[in-house]
């Protein structure tokens, strides 16, 4: 079956950002559409161009013998920036407010708009730290870090804060939650993490950092490299942080019980650090 | 700024893959692009000639003033049952066998690609079905619950074994687990589900159907209408299954330690009965 080169553009955009980041020869381009390589060549330059005008991401040519292209994922700038003012409305809304000063924030991880435009968000800031998995820590965190992981396309790994039979083996750590001070176990399975990965670990919150300080201990267990930190929501936190490193989306600077006002900031994502020194 | 046609179908084809069964209007894409909107429904044309083409879904014109277009994506009747082979394949693993005859699985909740391809599957064989949100149980059902809400674009819920002071008011419930016959507890936010929702219900894993029956107990607590359930794996399991109409992709049918063999068939995905009676 012959196509083509409109219904070629169509089919490739839609291969592609279903294989984000994954290196796709020409031959099998050419092969599927019975093409020639020199068409799909001026394909590929008509969707790179689009790509990057757009501000959806950018083409990636590898030449040579093994060589084809890579779809590599970005955010234009002005996307992030409405996103993150959106998203700290959001945060923002009176009604979040929980006794305790907590903040009800389930209905925001489990809106796949959100999570679609978070997973964009971290995964292009951590594009260049050739990331091989990403972690997290159950359960809010799961669905930021299987945002991530799609856009990244990588695998996610769990931690657990209890011992499951379907786990297998498991390496376990204690750890001293930052803000309460209480210590915690969190567990993970032994075969779900390489020696020598390089890790991307994300959550939805974080208050003193004393959980992903926990996971990033956890990893040296597993000789594996904490690559960057992402975190949706940090919030204020006067005394010393456990954790430097990281980028966060929104900034939780005061909850006010009283006059029911919650006060949210963007995070530090157009300035933070994100990769882990 | 003035667009090409090749330009305009690679970026209406993003687009409307971040979008699906969204209503997207004529004119937003008249105006984004500059230009008239018979050109725009010719685009369309080809985008829906294309994706019936290549199995990826189709477009659905509404007409009239609020009209426009919207994409409803859909499988091969080939990629399904290619993926479900593999998937068969991938947990018939001898090296999956734990203590006690559980397996290890955690590896393919956590693979992108294979999330991806359970969310288009699980999406696909609901398509008609009206459904609202997406439930499931922590932990391991969520990242079947976010990558069909995805594919869907609808909002996901995550019912819980524990009660946290994050997700504010809860409905909980006993239910009977229904191969250990152990009474367990299950809770789900007040906040997270509206009155008359139609839910569908998705775990990683169903035996007796305990957990998922507890899922429906629990829904009728909300007002809410089991719209449809499916599962990653069923197992073989000789009683009376306390729930009926389901699909699952996989089945195990039997594990034998001794021999360290798994055996596993494709699911009912194929003819199952997916809406709920």
């Amino acid at each position: 079956m012959k196509f083509r080169r409109s219904e070629r553009l169509v089919d490739m955009t839609y291969y592609l950002m279903n294989h984000p980041r994954e290196l796709v020869s020409l031959t099998h381009f050419s092969g599927l559409y019975q093409a020639a390589k020199s068409s799909i060549s001026e394909d590929l330059v008509i969707i790179k161009e689009t790509f990057e005008n757009r501000g959806i991401g950018t083409l990636q040519t590898v030449s040579g013998a093994a060589g084809g292209v890579k779809y590599i994922p970005k955010i234009k700038q002005e996307e992030a920036e409405e996103f993150i003012h959106h998203l700290c409305e959001l945060i923002a809304d009176p009604e979040r407010l929980l006794p305790g000063g907590y903040l009800y924030m389930t209905d925001l991880l489990g809106d796949s708009q959100i999570l679609n435009e978070v997973g964009k968000l971290l995964a292009s800031a951590v594009s260049d730290l050739n990331i091989d998995v990403v972690m997290t820590v159950a359960t809010k965190g799961i669905p930021i870090a299987q945002t991530v992981a799609h856009q990244l396309n990588v695998p996610f790994i769990t931690v657990r804060r209890d011992n499951k039979v379907t786990e297998g083996s498991t390496v376990s750590i204690n750890y001293v939650s930052g803000s309460s001070k209480r210590i915690q176990m969190m567990s993970l399975s032994k075969r779900s993490l390489k020696e020598g990965s390089r890790v991307l670990i994300v959550d939805d919150f974080m208050k003193a950092g004393g959980t992903i300080n926990g996971m990033v201990d956890l990893l040296k267990e597993f000789n594996a490299t904490v690559a960057g930190i992402g975190v949706l929501v940090e919030s204020e936190y006067q005394e010393e942080r456990l954790v430097n490193e990281y980028i966060s989306l929104a900034k939780l600077a005061n909850v006010d019980m009283k006059e029911k006002k919650i006060t949210v900031t963007k995070g530090n994502y157009f300035s933070g650090q994100v990769d882990f020194l």
